[in-house]
């Protein structure tokens, strides 16, 4: 019988798939299950981009441009000039979302055997994307106690090697939901310009900081413009993670045709959901200051009601909408589990995403947890009081 | 200044980017260029599935399953089993075109450096999902004297090694036209099966075979459960390439199991084209039996239109919509531009596609050009007018 590739044996599955089963369990006896770990916002799409979706006038749903169309990518690069970005769209791939926008620009900076250095805990498909290209993810320690700021950049120089191509780093976090400082962007760009490595942020939660924060986008540091590269997705700015559209953004010409020669050999980005991303940009700012007012409403309530709990730690965000908490428990895999499988509070029980699945040294995420707060604030009261409950009666078990 | 990968130089660029330029040079100066180059078929997307979109009740354009939506997948091998394939839905992965498809499959089946077996001419595409995945194309030379029927099997089994995993068709072929015979795919069936391969069939094309010949499906052949993999697409068969929706096919269990793995790290297939993929499963056989009238009579056209072109040779296609000639010039490619740059009739001019783009071993390419016959005979008529004028002209010069 013919057998799969190593590559696919190591492809990592998803943080969460082996607990699936165990939900699936809980469903079956009747129980309801409070999901904190899935990050597809509760909040609704802005009709516009509905609307132009029903109200296109389509004959023969063709390919659109290997790069996307013209006028979205023009109407992308005001939308970057209104947050004082200066990219052409000639600068910008769309994508299909930000994950075949992470995926080609991996392709296109790194060969099998490099290596990109990733503060961790990150995003649990960089591993994903970085596994199916061949690549080594390096990754650098950050701690619950900064809440997971950037780790000292000396931590960043030690582990340069000849094989190191680039540095990818999330802003604001998934998991962590930390927003770097200017002074952290200022640190990582002197970092790579001095050995000549690649910036790659993932910035598709630009819109979502709290508490009069400001997003720094590597794409306004001066100097950076042939090392800076930004993956970015309609997803979560207008909670449309169905249509799954993305882009590379990039000042560097050599990385943007490379990146279209990817993107050449999968045709084209989907073409409904195009036309669905380019009305969103119209969405007012009304739209993003009332669901921040909300997130932000839900992210006191969580933290609010987390401390509540003994002895946990918490990463308190200052952005994106998850929040990463480190539980009285010696393995929070096995109690995500123990929660699914035995306990619930009045026909209710929760499912978090245990934190080792966003860490390269799992054992250092093996008592954490991340939530995201895109549930209401009664549920997420309810969730918080059960995940408590459950603390108790797991610590006392 | 940082640089690219190596892979990302050695990506390989479309087989008509090169002529792009030349291209809208010629619109540029008012002339009307006929592409005979592009696979997008002109017929009408199926009402029904345009409607579905239009009129989905959505408020959230939320992720789907990774694997794609139960319903969709239920429905997907309703579909095969009206075409005598036995699949169940969990045999089935739906993907972002049937690109992602055949680029999740290499990744499941080769490591880098393994070795896939592919008749040549293929489809262009191919090579960049070699490429991007590390991957090395081993071509298996077809001839035009035999229309691009399968190549001798001893000319497989000599370039088996240690490395090779997997065959590659494409059934019918893009760009040959070529439908496999029934004995072919046996052959290919009994191959496999003695050398542990993986066999995939990209069979996005299967609805189009003419002449009264039958496609025969790789899914069909007894034994061959653990080697086969489908690629398929709604692009072509309902019109509908700009949807971007596809899927894998296997009855082998680690396959789907490590496909879904690649899947998860890219989340899910477009929401918005899944809800019109769907629904055009229920397009009505009559459809199909339009469409297959009109290609067969465009084929039959352009076949008849070219062959009055003196010392052309062409295949004769049973399927597709492709048709590879060979044409009484040394180089196709400089026709081709020298077509659109210095060449017009009535302020018209044809872009074809060369065809050294298709072969790994681009010289026996160097005369033959691929024609898709996605336009209307009247247009399609003029083209090969000026196709004719264009090379004795060109002889000429």
């Amino acid at each position: 019988m013919p057998k799969i590739s190593s590559k696919g044996n190591k492809m990592p599955p998803s943080p969460i798939r082996k607990l699936v089963p165990y939900a699936e369990g809980a469903k079956k006896r009747g129980i309801n299950v409070i999901h904190l770990n899935i990050g597809q916002p509760d909040i609704k799409t802005p009709k516009l981009a509905l609307d132009a979706v029903r109200n296109a006038e389509i004959e023969v749903l063709a390919y659109s441009r290997t790069e996307g169309s013209e006028a979205y990518r023009v109407k992308i690069s005001r939308y970057y000039s209104n947050h004082d970005i200066s990219v052409s769209s000639d600068d910008i791939v769309v994508t299909t979302g930000g994950s075949e926008a992470l995926s080609f620009v991996m392709g296109t900076l790194l060969d099998a055997g490099d290596e990109i250095l990733i503060p961790e805990p990150f995003y649990a498909n960089y591993n994903g994307f970085a596994v199916a290209n061949g690549v080594t993810v390096v990754p650098i320690i950050s701690s619950i106690a900064t809440n997971f700021a950037l780790p000292p950049i000396t931590e960043f120089d030690k582990k340069i090697t000849e094989k190191t191509k680039a540095i990818l780093i999330c802003n604001p976090g998934n998991p962590t939901g930390y927003l770097y400082t200017h002074e952290e962007i200022q640190q990582l760009a002197d970092l790579v310009k001095k050995n000549d490595l690649f910036l790659i942020a993932d910035e598709v939660y630009r819109e979502f900081t709290y508490d009069g924060k400001t997003h720094h986008s590597i794409l306004r540091e001066p100097g950076l413009e042939e090392h800076a590269i930004v993956i970015d997705s309609v997803s979560k700015r207008y909670s449309m993670c169905g249509a799954r559209i993305g882009c590379v953004i990039s000042k560097n010409a050599d990385v943007i045709a490379t990146v279209i020669k990817f993107a050449q050999a999968r045709l084209s980005p989907p073409t409904l959901a195009q036309i669905a991303s380019e009305a969103a940009l119209d969405t007012p700012q009304s739209y993003f200051e009332e669901v921040i007012e909300e997130y932000v409403s839900r992210r006191d309530l969580l933290v609010a009601e987390l401390e509540k709990i003994k002895g946990i730690k918490i990463a308190r965000p200052s952005g994106a909408f998850y929040c990463v908490a480190e539980l009285p428990v010696e393995d929070a895999d096995h109690f995500a589990q123990w929660l699914l499988e035995h306990f619930e509070v009045d026909g209710e029980t929760v499912m978090v995403a245990p934190g080792a699945g966003f860490y390269a040294s799992p054992e250092h995420g093996k008592r954490q947890i991340r939530i995201a707060y895109v549930l209401e604030k009664s549920v997420l009261k309810r969730a918080v009081a059960i995940l408590r409950a459950g603390l108790l009666q797991y610590s006392g078990a």
